[in-house]
């Protein structure tokens, strides 16, 4: 039954392939709890809907763009 | 004030009427608290963002719907 | 797959119970999915951390009932 | 380390941005935690996929706009 | 019907009152939605139960005091 | 910035580790985003406060007890 939710960056077929099953392993071997129990729910968050230190992670981005220029 | 997240496939309008209303009514007589308090959040997951025992659904889906052809 | 999350005040065995049957019976119903596949998370949430309306719950409800006390 | 979700209606850019400077140096002010530190995740909820009192939104604002016109 | 979760330390009542205040003012003000509408959940998190950049929060606080007092 | 919500039981302090350091060495290698910027919550879930398959975890958990006891 235990339930882990990732917010991040949308990722491909692939790389989510293999984050559920190595979070699903990691958390099977330590709990104690058969595989099956498990949900991994991926829930994307895109660069204009969060935040970081107050700013919006967009901007932040766009600035250090700009200074990995200079 | 209570709040209900229900994260699962997306419903049409009129099956989301009806969960709204049915788990509305169950959670207002099961704690007293009257309906206007109560919000229901549907957030819809996909078979591409939500991995079961360590595979994500759509695997899991397709894998299932070969077997049941055999 | 799909998860409830419910989050309101504590609720004793039985009604918990209650509660978890109604829930998972009507999503079944509605999605389609056979009810092993539900998982539905009680998560308690008492009157000193949660907000209505900009006021601590807990001063709310006192005020009230000092109100209806008049 | 602190997280926050905020569940409701699509901002816009700017106010993506006021609502992610206010929630963070309101926080970061009452518990003491440097603003780099807090991550706040702005989670679209559209009047289709939220229920108020039982009933879709959706419905909710509708029947409330027709009233509103007589 | 908006609401917002914050996972973070455990606040006294005061600093509780004075979040949910003022995170209920900046997001009606940027909504547009009344105040009444708004919950808050304050979800305490301790330092042995979250993690950040792959360390127990509580290791990593012990190593910052011993770091502070050489 | 991604954030990782852990809902399951208890844990020691050794297990935490493990979890937080197996999840974000994963979703770091995966994302391509550097380790600090991770925060991973464990939030506990007991046998009287989740429900599987309709049922509250305590009582199939006793079901099954009995049953394993035949």
């Amino acid at each position: 039954m235990p339930t882990i939710f990732f917010y991040g960056p949308k990722l491909d077929k692939e790389k989510s392939r293999e984050m559920i099953k190595s979070f699903t392993e990691t958390a099977s071997r330590l709990t104690g709890i058969e595989k099956p129990a498990f949900v991994v729910y991926l829930r994307e968050s895109s660069h204009d809907n969060v935040g970081v230190g107050g700013e919006l992670l967009k901007d932040r981005m766009e600035a250090e763009h700009v200074k990995g220029k200079d």
